[in-house]
C-alpha cells in the first residue's frame, strides 16, 4: 500500500469510506425498534458497553465486541447486533452531519469564551498518534464536515480555518462551508503564518497537549509569541464538552497473540527491554504506541480500522513488570490468564496519577517525543521525573521479525497469493470487455480473500483504480468516482489482508485489453526498479534511504519519477505501515536489519491517463555471514506470490539478469501457488508465469 | 583524488612528503654562506619578508614570493633564492627534529604551569580549518614528531596523549616516543573518554578557540565537566610562546584571477551576496574560508600546498564593501588595482577590533559555525552583535560554476588529458617489464604535465601505488615504500593539476602485464559503478547522497565495497576538495545543481594484493529543462579525457548500454586528445580507445 505524506500525520482511509462500509456491509436484521427507548430500557452499564462495541470497527460487517457483552435476558445477541449496527450508523451519520456544522462551531466558540480562551487548535489525531482514528476522536470531521485523511482546524472568535493538502483541495470545497472556515493549503499557506496574522495580542489559544508532539507545539508557540498571544494547554478538550452525542472509546476484544505466531513470550520480550532500560539507568518507560504494547504483550485488538490494535498505554519498569492502562471490558477471559501476574491492569484514567507517582519518586522515565503527545512528557517533568527523551524501545525489536514470525508471514503470503491469483484469473476472463467496475473488482478481491477463513480483516481499504483513477496515488473508489475497467486501460489494485500469522500488502497493475507502447515502456522501467531492489545485496549498516535511487534509475533515465517513497515497514499481524525503517529519499538513516519487512513498490503515474505500481513485500535476510571486509552482507527475500503482468513487460528493455529474475520469480509463484488452485485458475497461472 | 576521513578534519598530504619535496626539488645554487650571519646583515624588514617567503610552499622548487621581495643591493635575487631555500629546509628540519621533542614538551608544560593551566589541547589545524597547514601552524608535528595528516594531542602535567586513526597506527609508533605520549586510536579510544579519566577535579584545560569549532568544543567541555574540571580559552597559543624558531605566516604573491577565467567580476559577486544579506536582514558576514575569499575577490595566492589560496579573512557588508584582513606584503602591484576602492585593506591583527566594532554597533553578523573557529563567534556575541549562525554564503555560488568557468575547466582537462595520455603511453611501452618504480612513474607524470607551461602546481601529491600499495587508499610513495611496477601488478595512479583555468583530478588503474580474472572482474564492477554515475539522470533537487549506491550496486552484488565516498566537489583553480555537495553515503542532503563539479571515483581495494579506482571529474548539467512533472532533469557531463584500460574490462559483464558508454567515451577521448599528441602517442591512443 502506498504511504502518503499528510498535513501533520498520515491516514490511509477517508472516514466516509469507513462509514459507507459499515452502512453497506452490516447485516442488519429487520429493525422495527426504537433505538433510544431500547437503550433506555437496558441496565445503564450494559447500554454503555453496547455503545463502546458500536464505536469499534465492524470488519466484514460484524462487531467482534458483541461476544464479550455480558449475557442479559433483556438483550438477546441478535437484538444486540441490530442495536450496535444502528448505533454505529447513527454515530457515523451524526459525525458527518454537515447541516449541524454551523451550530457546532457556535457551541464551541461559546464554550471557549466560557473558558477564557480566544481559540482552539483541532488537529486530526488522537492521543495514540496512529494512522486510524476511532469515531470518538473524529473531532475535526464532527466540527467541519471534512472527511479527508489529513487536516488541521483552528477556531478563533471571528475566524476559523481548515487546512489540508493538495490531494484534498476539491474535497475541502465540496464538504466544508467556506463561509464558516477559510479553506487553506497546508504547504502554501501554513497554519503558523495564518496564526501570526489572525491572533491578537493578549489572546489565549487553547490546545489539547495529548494531540500534539512537543516539536509541533514549539512551532505553534513561536507563531503565537510573534503575535504577542499565548498558547494555553486545556485540561480537557473543549470539543468534547459541546459534542453531546460523542461516541465512547471503542470496545473491541483484546485476545492473546499465540506464541506459535509471535515466536517469543511476552515475558522474554519484557525482560529484554527491561535489561536495556537497566543498562541505560532508566527506571521505567512510558509506552504510548498501541503497536508497541500489542507486540510487547503478545495481544491483539480491534479498536481501529484494518489494524489489530488494542488502544492502551503502558509503563514498563526496569523489573519487567508493566502497568497496562486499559478498559478491562475489552479483555477476553483468556487474555487475563495470558497477561499473568506481572501485568498490573489499571483503568485508562489512572495514567495521570501513575505518572505523577513516577515523578514524585524522582525516577528516570523514558518517553518518545516523536510519537507521544506532549502531555505525558510535560506531566512527568512537572511531577519531578528525570525525563529521558528517546525512541520507543519496542520499535526496533518489533521491526526485526523472529524466525517464527517470518514463517507465519511466509505462510500468510501463500494463502494471500492464492487469493490474488484467483482474482487475477477472474480479471483476465471476466474484466477484459469493460463489464466490471472498480468497486466490483475490489469486492471480488475481498471475496477471494475471504475464502480463507483465517482472514481477520483487510489491512487497508483497497485502492482500485482504472485508467486515470490509477494515476491518483491516494485513490479510493466511491460510487461517484467509480469507473469501468475499459479495454485500453491499465488497472491498478493495491490491497492487503490481516491474517493471524501475517499482514500482507500487494499492488498489481494489469493491462485491460491491449496496452500502448508508452504503457509497456513505463511499466518495464518500474519493473526494472522493482527488480533492482529485489536483487540488491548490500553491507550491514546500509539504510533504506541509500537504496531508494536504485528503484528510480531506469525511470529517471527517461525523465520519469514517482512522488512517493519506495518502501515502508510492515508489521506481523499489526500495522501495514510501521517504522523505524523505510526505503525513501530523505529522513531516516535507520539501517536495514535481518528480519525487517519492507515493501518494494516503485511506480509511475501519468496524470489523467494511467497509474503503474508493482509492489511486493520483502524480508531483509543475511546473504553472506561475513564478507571480505568482515561485515555481514544483506539482501531481500521476496515474500509476495503473484504473477506480474507479462503483457506489460517490454522484454527488450530488460537485461539478462532482470529476465532471469522475472522467470525465477514466476517459477516460484507457480511452485508455491499452483497446488492451492482449482484447475481453471491453475491453467491461467501456468500461462501467467510462463518464461519470458 | 580520494578524500579520507580524518580525526577531526581531513588532510591529504603528509607533511614529511612536502618537506622531502622542498628538499629534493629546490634548485639550490652553491651555498657557501652562513645563513644566520647573512640574515643578520640584512635590514630587519627585508629579513622578515624573506622568512615569510621561505615559509610559503615552493611549487616545483621555486619560491613565487621572491618576485615581490623589495629590491635591495644587499640581496641579489639569486642569493635571496638560496637563502629562502636554506631557510625552508631549516624550518622543515626543525619541525621534524624528533630529538627535540622531550625538551619541547617540558617547555610547554612549564609555560602552561606559568599560565595556571593544567593542560592544553593541540589539534592538527589552523584558524582557516583547511586541508593544508602552513609551516607555522604545524604545532602538533613540532611538539610530537608525528607527521600524519590526522591527529590530536592533549598535554596534561603528568600525562600526554596523541590520537590518530587506523591509517597511522604504525607511523605513530615509528615517529613518536611512547614514553612521552600515549598513542591512541581516535575511534576506539576517543579523546573525550581519555579526558574524563585523566583530568582531575578543579584543573583548567586550555584550548585555542581559533582552532576548534563550537561543536567540537561542546564535546570537550562535557568531558571536562564530567571530570569536574574546566575548559579555558587561551588568549594566545602556549605552543607559540615556547616555539622560539616558529616560522612566520607564509608570504606568497596574491594575484588577480582574470575575468576570462572567473567569468564574473568580484563586484558582481559581492553585490549578489550582499543582496542576499540584505534580504535576510544581515548587516555583515564574517568570511573565514580562504577559498570563499579567493572566489569572491577573484584572487589567487600560494600560501598552502597545491592550492592557490591566499590566507586571509574578510568581513563583507550589506553595501557590498569588504574589509580584507591580509598581510599587504603578499599583494602583487596589479592586485591593488584589481581589488579597487570597495575593498578596505587591513592587517590580520585588526580583525579583533573590527569584530568588536560590529558588536558595539549591535549589528546582525553572520558566521558559519561549521567552518569557522569558535573564537570570532564568541567575540562577536560578547561584543554585542546579533550573531546569525548560517552557512558561508559563498559556498553554493562558488560550487555552481558559470559558463566561463566551465569552458576553462573543459580546456584544462584537454591539456591535462594530453599529459595523462603521454604518461599512459610511456607506461605501456616502458613500464611493462618491472623496470619502473612508483616514484619514477609519478615523476614521469609530473614531467608530462609540466610540458604545459600553464601548469601552476599539482593539485595534490600523486598517489602512485603498485600491487599491494595500490590497496592503501591514502598511499603516498616514499623511498622506503617504493615498489617496482611488476608484471602481474595493477598500478593505480591518482593525480591532478592546478591550471589557471581549472583544477583536475583523475585516477587510472593500469594492468602491468597480464591481469588475473579476479582483477578483471573487480575492475569491471568498479567500471559499472562509474558508468552508472556517469549516465545517471535525475530530477532537480536530488542530492549526491541519493546517487551513491548506484556506484556500488555491481560491487555489492559480489560482496565487495569500498570504504570511501564516491565523489567530492572540485574548485575552479581552487581546492581539489570543496563542498557543499558530494556523492557519499551519509551526511549532506545538499542538492546537485547545474555547474557543480564532482568526482566520480568508485574503487575496490584488496588488502595486500591490489587497488582499483576509476576517477573522472563530471559537471552537473541540465538534461531536460522541464520534465513531465515540471521539474528540471539533471545529469553529468564527463570532463576528464583519458582512456580506461581495455585490458581490464570483462566485456561480458557489461550491458549493451554500458559498452556503448565506454565506446562513446573513448571516441570522445580520441577526438579531443589525438590532435594534441605526437605520432607515436597517437598510435597508442588509437589502440587504447578502440571499440570494445
Amino acid at each position: 500500500m502506498q504511504k502518503m505524506h499528510g498535513l501533520r500525520q498520515t491516514r490511509w482511509t477517508p472516514v466516509n469510506r469507513m462509514l459507507i462500509l459499515i452502512g453497506m456491509n452490516a447485516a442488519l436484521p429487520e429493525i422495527t425498534t426504537d433505538l433510544a427507548a431500547d437503550l433506555a430500557a437496558l441496565p445503564p452499564a450494559l447500554a454503555d458497553h453496547l455503545r463502546g462495541i458500536a464505536a469499534a470497527p465492524a470488519p466484514f460487517g460484524g462487531f467482534p465486541g458483541l461476544r464479550l457483552l455480558p449475557q442479559d435476558p433483556a438483550l438477546p445477541q441478535q437484538k444486540a447486533a441490530a442495536l450496535a449496527a444502528l448505533l454505529a450508523r447513527n454515530y457515523g451519520a451524526a459525525i458527518e452531519n454537515r447541516a449541524a456544522v454551523a451550530g457546532r462551531l457556535a457551541d464551541l466558540r461559546a464554550e471557549l469564551a466560557r473558558r477564557g480562551l480566544a481559540g482552539l487548535i483541532i488537529p486530526l489525531t488522537d492521543e495514540f498518534h496512529g494512522e486510524y482514528l476511532p469515531l470518538r476522536a473524529q473531532r475535526l470531521t464532527w466540527l467541519t464536515g471534512f472527511t479527508g485523511s489529513a487536516g488541521l482546524c483552528i477556531v478563533l472568535p471571528e475566524r476559523a480555518a481548515l487546512w489540508s493538502d493538495g490531494r484534498y483541495t476539491l474535497q475541502l470545497r465540496q464538504q466544508v462551508d467556506a463561509g464558516l472556515f477559510e479553506l487553506l493549503h497546508s504547504i502554501d499557506q501554513p497554519p503558523t503564518d495564518w496564526l501570526r496574522k489572525a491572533l491578537r495580542p493578549g489572546e489565549k489559544l487553547g490546545y489539547d497537549a495529548w494531540l500534539h508532539t512537543e516539536d509541533a507545539l514549539k512551532r505553534f508557540a513561536a507563531a503565537a509569541q510573534a503575535a504577542k498571544a499565548e498558547l494555553v494547554a486545556v485540561s480537557d478538550n473543549p470539543v468534547d464538552s459541546v459534542w453531546t452525542d460523542q461516541p465512547p472509546p471503542p470496545l473491541a476484544p483484546v485476545v492473546p497473540q499465540p506464541e506459535i505466531y509471535a515466536g517469543q513470550s511476552s515475558a522474554a520480550k519484557r525482560a529484554a527491554i527491561a535489561a536495556g532500560l537497566h543498562q541505560q539507568g532508566v527506571d521505567a518507560v512510558l509506552l504510548t504506541l498501541p503497536e508497541s504494547i500489542c507486540w510487547l504483550l503478545n495481544i491483539r485488538g480491534g479498536d481501529v480500522k484494518h489494524t489489530p490494535f488494542a488502544l492502551a498505554m503502558a509503563v514498563l519498569r526496569q523489573d519487567a513488570t508493566l502497568d497496562l492502562f486499559i478498559d478491562t471490558r475489552k479483555l477476553a477471559p483468556e487474555t487475563l490468564a495470558h497477561l499473568g501476574p506481572q501485568i498490573r491492569l489499571q483503568p485508562p484514567e489512572a495514567l495521570d496519577a501513575a505518572l505523577q507517582a513516577l515523578g514524585a519518586a524522582h525516577l528516570t522515565v523514558q518517553a518518545d517525543p516523536a510519537t507521544a503527545g506532549a502531555y505525558p512528557l510535560q506531566l512527568l517533568e512537572q511531577a519531578g521525573a528525570r525525563l529521558k527523551r528517546a525512541d520507543d524501545p519496542c520499535l526496533l525489536p518489533k521491526a526485526c521479525k523472529n524466525a517464527v514470525e517470518l514463517d507465519g508471514i511466509r505462510a500468510a503470503h501463500l494463502r494471500d497469493g492464492a487469493a490474488i491469483c484467483r482474482f487475477l484469473a477472474w480479471l483476465a476472463s471476466d474484466a477484459q470487455e469493460g463489464g466490471v467496475d472498480e468497486l466490483q473488482a475490489q469486492d471480488k478481491l475481498e471475496a477471494c480473500r475471504r475464502l480463507d477463513n483465517s482472514l481477520r480483516d483487510l489491512s487497508f481499504t483497497s485502492i482500485s483504480g482504472a485508467g486515470p483513477n490509477g494515476a491518483v496515488v491516494h485513490y479510493r473508489a466511491t460510487p461517484e468516482t467509480n469507473r469501468r475497467l475499459e479495454p485500453g486501460n491499465l488497472y491498478l489494485i493495491d490491497s492487503g489482508g490481516q491474517y493471524p500469522d501475517g499482514t500482507t500488502d500487494i499492488t498489481r497493475t494489469i493491462a485491460i485489453g491491449t496496452p500502448t507502447a508508452e504503457m509497456r515502456d513505463a511499466f518495464t522501467r518500474v519493473l526494472k526498479g522493482h527488480i533492482a531492489i529485489a536483487r540488491a545485496k548490500f553491507p550491514d549498516g546500509t539504510a533504506g534511504q541509500q537504496l531508494d535511487a536504485l528503484a528510480r534509475y531506469a525511470l529517471w533515465q527517461a525523465g520519469l519519477d514517482y512522488d512517493h517513497g519506495t518502501g515502508h515497514g510492515v508489521g506481523a499481524y499489526l500495522s501495514v505501515h510501521e517504522g523505524p525503517h523505510r526505503i525513501a529519499k530523505g529522513g531516516s538513516m535507520v539501517a536495514l536489519k535481518p528480519g525487517m519487512i519492507v515493501s518494494n513498490e516503485p511506480g509511475y503515474y501519468k496524470t489523467g491517463a494511467f497509474g503503474i505500481r508493482i509492489e511486493n513485500l520483502v524480508a531483509v535476510q543475511v546473504e553472506i555471514e561475513k564478507a571480505e571486509n568482515g561485515k555481514a552482507w544483506l539482501g531481500f527475500e521476496t515474500l509476495t506470490r503473484a504473477p506480474i503482468d507479462r503483457n506489460l513487460i517490454e522484454t527488450g528493455l530488460l537485461s539478462p539478469e532482470e529476465i532471469d529474475w522475472v522467470n525465477a520469480y514466476h517459477a516460484q509463484v507457480w511452485t508455491d501457488i499452483a497446488p492451492r488452485l482449482d484447475d481453471a485458475t491453475r491453467s491461467w497461472l501456468e500461462a501467467a508465469t510462463a518464461r519470458l
